[in-house]
């Protein structure tokens, strides 16, 4: 009877240990629904969808975005600062283009994502640069809650 | 018997669980070690100690440097792009502070950090930006694994 209470003792330890498991998404999961959402917001931007575009970011006043020396805090002010640098007048959206885009998981409901940003201007100019951002999932999908972009300095 | 077994088994799962809880660091364990790594960067950085400084990332070929619209791969890139920038001809590295320290983790083993970062040159001159860290522990402790860094442009 001992034999057996042990062998139900690490059956019910392996069981539990791969129902974790299961529960925790995989990388390529991981990967494919950050890629998805990226791949979401670069589609909104194309079509000057600023308010689909920041569906992708974490709606929250903890939302944070580096931008060179600038600091801007919370989702509204994050869009403020959308609309103002690429809506204000004069000003224009271009073609924006993700590349060499990599997925990192750091844990089950987290990853950061780096890549490179290009913009075509309809004047020929082509300002780009690289960008860090933290990903975490929530209820209603994978959200950017920190967002370091930088450019090429004219 | 049965209710025994059962019990056992009940038991067996809390404990395997308790263990695996205490094998994870709290949050405050994780921003403490994060913590002292930048502090020991800090020092070395102004005692002038680059490869002192550079304990603190990752050694390895996949570390990732973004700074401006430059991407540097590998440690030792890195390294060499420090010297080039502050130990080179005419250049000096200064006094660093990092100032709105903010470490988040994001899984038992990695932990992202949000700061600003302020030189002090002996001409007057106060470079100063935000950086964006990935910190992955390993076993001879937390590293850098992916610095953003960037400046205000001058």
């Amino acid at each position: 009877m001992r034999c057996r209470c042990l062998i139900a003792c690490v059956v019910s330890i392996l069981l539990f240990s791969a129902f974790r498991t299961i529960a925790q998404s995989t990388e390529l999961d991981v990967a494919l629904a950050v890629e998805h959402v990226l791949r979401q917001q670069t589609d909104a931007w194309n079509r000057h969808d600023l308010e689909a575009f920041m569906s992708g970011y974490w709606n929250s006043r903890d939302l944070t975005f580096f931008s060179d020396a600038q600091m801007t805090s919370g989702w509204r002010s994050t869009l403020q600062r959308y609309r103002t640098r690429y809506q204000g007048e004069g000003r224009e959206m271009g073609k924006l283009d993700f590349s060499e885009l990599n997925v990192q998981p750091l844990g089950p409901d987290s990853a950061f994502v780096r890549g490179a940003w290009h913009l075509t201007l309809s004047d020929g100019k082509t300002p780009h640069g690289w960008f860090t951002l933290i990903f975490r999932r929530f209820p209603d999908g994978w959200k950017i809650i920190h967002d370091h972009t930088s450019a090429a300095q004219p």
